[in-house]
């Protein structure tokens, strides 16, 4: 059994990984810190875990921290980088699911972020943690940077296209939507139900902190400069994020459904639905699935991808836990196999 | 006072229409007809217009509906062509909701309806019911085509653009999103509660009957062919409507707020939102206004338009009330004066 | 035109009273006061009154507000109090829409609001705002009590039954539910769209503010004490209130429809829907009506009465506008006559 | 493994069937039917399955269902009456979702069903599938009648206070809420999103068919005739049912929440919350479990339980599954041991 702390689990990503961790077959959760709510039984703060976890929430505590063979990161960003120096002194295994260690140009990061990084030398270091582009790194790290919800969706999406050169990479975009979970579980007025629900609106079209991450992601890719306009959206439900990503066709691709099935065979959480379908967020909530279709535009040259997440699972705490099987040689899909309760 | 008949009142477009008519100070309410629920009180389908109409839906009556100055089609396509012919020989106006007159090319209308027009010497006196567009040719119009809810989104984002001539119209890219009530009132599996509800999905991404519309009213403002990728979704929500509209700028378009300001200046229905604001569906729920905003995508070429209706009624019932103000000489506000009720 | 003032105009009934006034024809919006939010434009924070309110908040101005004939006072508990007495000491008078004026008895009012009150001599000369129970107390006041939500859905609900002592009183139960937006537009944890959506709870099952408030209109009408257990629960949406009350028959009431129907013959905004039906929150939503149906349990000697108000309107907003209107001798629908938007 | 076929899987307790079945550990599912869909994937039907689940509906075939241990129907009502005696004749064992063998008083169950039984010999020798009831009746059970949602929430809510004899039984309030699920996924204009949303009523007041059931598990816990107000009603949600139960206490009970506590000590899928609690469905969702809170009201002799299930799974499929593992000698909680995906 793989002993597992948690930094800072009282936010939704927080108790998505609690919830993960409460089934799996080869990890035991040791300590779960909070600052606000120590003290607090994890089952009182959330009592969809009565029966499941019985344990507080602690102080933050570098030495029972270091007991673990592995700490999760489930904080705001700045949070992590200040700790996981100390941690992997003591060989423990970090996966930040913040972004501290996603973006590799230090400048870019202190751009977005509005912080100097306190540990440069470490981010390097850092694999970025998309198994699917970057399963042997993940496997031997010390120290997981765990993607954001956007960059998963929007990378899976157009992987298989970059890596064969299909499309044209100077003016892709990505429109994309996310549940209201995505915004965290902070108290806001912007987040109330009575602000979201009942309607739909756009958020940071004038510049969000995952088009850096995306573009170092298609970038790395691809091997050149990559033009994005990427847009989110909110849309009025919990959980659940959808990609609808437009590009130009490069050339003769090919059959575009053969490329994403062919690239995608052997991925256990990368589902190519059937030519002609629409993924639908709800299929994958809970799970660490994506579900992606791919099509050429009616009578046009752009080639459209359907991408769909859960931003909670596959877009933050399953995704850590797949990342944790791999850094830890179990079974990738240890602990992620439960299908979506539908309806 | 204009004495109105409305065919095929039952669906949500309209229950939409009775509420505005029912405050309308200019228009009466005189028939109402309906094959399948004949003889049944309107109120008592639809309790929310007790003590706002009082009469009953009757069988289809051509002399019923030639007795009125004015007669919307509020029917599935198809149903209005086969009547139009007989009242505007009587001299009833007429506003078609569906579908029947929008397309000016026969062969597409065809091709996209799946079945042949019953009276095509119509389609080109028809005018195309988009003041914002079309204003003069409304005013003297017998017969209005009143437009599809995503044609008249992404028509008014892209109007000030297209006019000026700021964007390449080449691979134009819209990203639209609708609330549920854009299906109809019909019971079918796909829109109940439990399968909309907490889910983000594409549909009609393979091709959907807004497309030729949306290209047709892009293309007349332009003056030349256009290529567009329209991909509509499907949100959780009952009403509401939102446009995200990509394009890559052409030349030098100059100040885009200015440009878009300036356009709708004396609009009375077209709102244009300070530089930087993401319009929300909700603040236009219920009423007959478009909310647009206006960005370069940062670091890019690409300009971005927000756009945000009610499909119920600035995209249907509001925009057909509009249209019957503009023929009959009345303010164009009139009955379309309510502010959103928010939260 | 009645020139008004608003304290605390940035909640839910704030946006909602904004609303009403902004259409109303025989009221002047002069001035709203917000300590948090002075110099902003009213239409910045709520975008779907722009081109319908062009003024800003400002700080609570005593001066100022004097100088309207009425003042709303849409401010927590407590706030009011404060305020009033200098307000009627210059002839301005005052609707106040908190709880500050609600209960008779001083004792019971300092337990459940936890504080003195500030100027107890003005509780006994204030009028509890409930038109179909007090219209011509308030007629004359100077100060208006505006009913809780609960209390108003629960006494319309009981009031013919009461009246006509047709029920037991030692033991009545009303079961209700709200939705989201009762409980403010504050950044609270426990509203956000994640923790309230999909699901369902009661909350306050050991005590509420608005059971003695209850208490106290069902005593005034049937003159005697009252047995009830009251349990408000959440429901997942954004505006509504139903109440379902269960009590015991007494002796013979006779035909409960009647009685029902013969009691709200007159009113403006009571709706005593046919035998059998069921009241829906949509059918009211945004309007100032309490819609009711009342029935025998079947195999039963129990009555049930359902009844249905949007918490923000005749809950709240709606309800003080009524109150305005009676207080200055207007037509009592004025500005409260739109019916709700529905679908 | 037990081979476990199912006959009308295309609902939403259908799929909830195949959602619990796909991971049991000890059961194989071998064959499902659909008048309606036969051989269309279930997969394609229901996309939440893909990989989970790879065969086809296939017509209702006797002899294909008779090699099956086990059937479940999840059927209309009258369906299973027609099949069971073949079944049972076969010594393939029986677990009915829907209603046809729950009723003991046959002459009852044809008035409420509307329709002679088929097999009324098959009645008295079903067992009632709430095993919480009835653990030693299911065990042996060749035939199990799966409690209906309303009756499994409310009963485990009164069950203990009527065994203990602490309330009176005369007149019993239930006020109880649904998501939409439970009105199943049949194609109506009552259930689709834009009738549902943003909107609370109740249903059936004047008579359900789950009241008999109710009174029928009441009337055998105390040993007498029950006097029961049940009023369902339809909340905004997808999935969860919540009871608000009202009884007057009798004598002294003694400490409510001890009772409860002792009472369900040993149930794996009963939890009785702390004092004070109010128990959330979001908490139960996709869970067999059924959460409580028992309470006297404040300043009264009446006692309020709280009673929180999912519908469709200990109201429906989870509770079959529970019954499946009690008829095989299986662990109760095989397959069922999934905490909620919360928020």
């Amino acid at each position: 059994m793989i002993e597992v702390g948690i930094v800072g689990g009282t936010g939704y990503t927080g108790v998505e990984l609690l919830r993960l961790l409460a089934r799996h077959p080869q990890a035991r959760l040791r300590v779960i810190t909070s600052r606000g709510n120590a003290g607090t039984p994890v089952d009182e703060m959330f009592p969809s875990l009565r029966g499941e976890v019985d344990i507080r929430f602690t102080e933050p505590d570098l030495d029972a921290l270091a007991a673990c063979d592995l700490v999760f990161f489930a904080t705001p960003n700045g949070t992590a980088m200040k700790m996981v120096p100390d941690l992997l002194a003591r060989d423990t295994r970090v996966v930040d699911l913040g972004a501290d260690f996603r973006l590799q140009d230090l400048a870019t990061w202190a751009d977005w972020y509005g912080m100097e990084h306190a540990c440069p030398e470490l981010v390097a270091e850092a694999a970025y943690g998309l198994p699917e582009l970057n399963r042997e790194g993940i496997r031997e790290a010390r120290l997981v940077a765990n993607p954001g919800c956007y960059p998963t969706a929007v990378g899976l999406g157009w992987l298989p296209l970059l890596e064969a050169g299909g499309i044209e990479t100077d003016r892709l975009v990505a429109s994309c939507v996310s549940g209201a979970s995505g915004a965290g579980r902070a108290a806001k007025v912007g987040t109330l139900l009575c602000e979201v629900n009942e309607s739909f609106k756009a958020y940071g079209a004038d510049g969000h902190r995952h088009l850096p991450e995306i573009r170092q992601s298609l970038e790395q890719v691809c091997g050149g400069g990559v033009g994005l306009t990427f847009v989110p959206h909110l849309v009025p439900m919990t959980r659940g994020m959808h990609a609808s990503l437009y590009a130009t066709v490069k050339g003769d691709p090919g059959d575009l459904q053969l490329l994403f099935e062919r690239r995608y065979a052997d991925e256990p959480f990368v589902d190519v639905l059937p030519a002609g379908a629409h993924p639908e967020t709800r299929t994958v909530r809970g799970t660490n699935l994506c579900r992606l279709a791919v099509r050429r535009a009616p009578e046009s040259d752009q080639v459209i991808v359907l991408s769909v997440i859960d931003n909670l699972t596959k877009g933050a705490a399953g995704q850590a836990v797949q990342n944790m099987n791999l850094m830890f040689g179990l079974e990738e899909t240890a602990g992620l196999d439960a299908p979506a309760v539908l309806p």
